[in-house]
């Protein structure tokens, strides 16, 4: 029976939901690893849907967060309310602004932010049973209300983010796009990812380093 | 000065636009062979919008082609009417039910299908120069209409598909879902990807061999 990782959506385009190179390198590197893997996705209004042509906010669109990541998942996806940490051996959160709207308020609330109950509820299982944790680009900003204070994560280098990090109680690392931040004790895997790569390959160097490093820490 | 190549996208989704994986793979390998891309696609509405979660139609749902695939392209996107072969080395078509529904009627005309009149134009160019042009998945179907008869092609080892090809005037090979047919006289590529695949790494294998050799016929 092969290891399976739970990968969390929050919508189908970095600017209202996952980033899509980020999600689909995620399952790549999984899958060439032989690793199964199952996305879900909170059943909830998007926060708002934008217009990715013109960079600018569709007035009067309406989406939902499962069935536009259901397009990222071919399909094939679950609600995250159903997300149960026994069924699985690590968990994954890619980015795009869906973190930061949809699974949070981040985006209109810095460190005042709230994080979906079902997204805590969700994590509290794999944490508390010491199962890896994977986030990428703007997603590890929700660790310090996610899981608590005192995780070692990277967002990259944004001083505005890290901030605001460390204001939540966090510890924020300095990191370059192809490398990751491990937080051994809490088993807390993080890249920047988008919030720093310029070109595809860079993004997909830091995410297959961090896959790799989960693959790693679900055989310890 | 690096090569240049056109991605024409047809959307974001598999069922009423590009197929994601495809498209992400696609420009995945041309960055990590150092090849420059652009991505292009029609300024026109979607066939249909179709709700992945649920696999159906949403009824009175109306989406555009470009703008939807500006999420693929992460808001970088031309549309389709101004890409001129001139500024590029080769074209990719990845696949996905928009080329089927959106950048042709394929799924509803079958044998008896039109081509978009922009991307008959927009192809013209690269084969008439004998610039390379890749096409996966069900895109290759466009082949017979879009570049005229007896150019050999794979979608994989569908029978009525294969059949409408051939009843176009086109050439159909079978090829596995790791493999690519060239039609070294027409410069034309293709691979099932989608068609065949049944995980992501399969699709990878194809597509990366696929833009591999579209590499290789720019230098000749």
């Amino acid at each position: 029976m092969s290891k399976q990782v739970a990968v969390i959506l929050s919508g189908c385009g970095v600017q209202d939901g996952t980033e899509i190179y980020e999600a689909t390198l995620t399952l790549l590197r999984l899958d060439q690893l032989g690793i199964g893997y199952r996305c879900f996705a909170p059943d909830i209004d998007q926060h708002d849907v934008v217009d990715h042509r013109h960079d600018e906010v569709a007035e009067g669109e309406r989406r939902n967060v499962l069935t536009e990541s259901a397009r990222l998942a071919r399909g094939v996806i679950t609600p995250l309310a159903e997300l149960v940490a026994e069924d699985f051996d690590a968990v994954i959160l890619p980015g795009g602004f869906g973190a930061a709207k949809n699974l949070s308020n981040f985006a209109e609330a810095g460190a005042d932010m709230v994080v979906l109950d079902a997204l805590v509820e969700a994590l509290a299982g794999f944490h508390e049973t010491r199962k890896p944790i994977g986030l990428m680009c703007v997603a590890p900003v929700l660790v310090p209300r996610l899981l608590g204070p005192g995780i070692a994560v990277t967002i990259g280098n944004d001083p505005g983010m890290s901030g605001a990090i460390s204001a939540m109680g966090g510890l924020h690392r300095r990191c370059a796009v192809d490398d990751i931040v491990v937080d051994f004790e809490n088993r807390v895997v993080t890249t920047p990812a988008y919030m720093l790569a310029t070109r595809l390959s860079e993004a997909a160097a830091g995410i297959f380093k961090l896959v790799d490093r989960i693959d790693e820490l679900m055989g310890l």
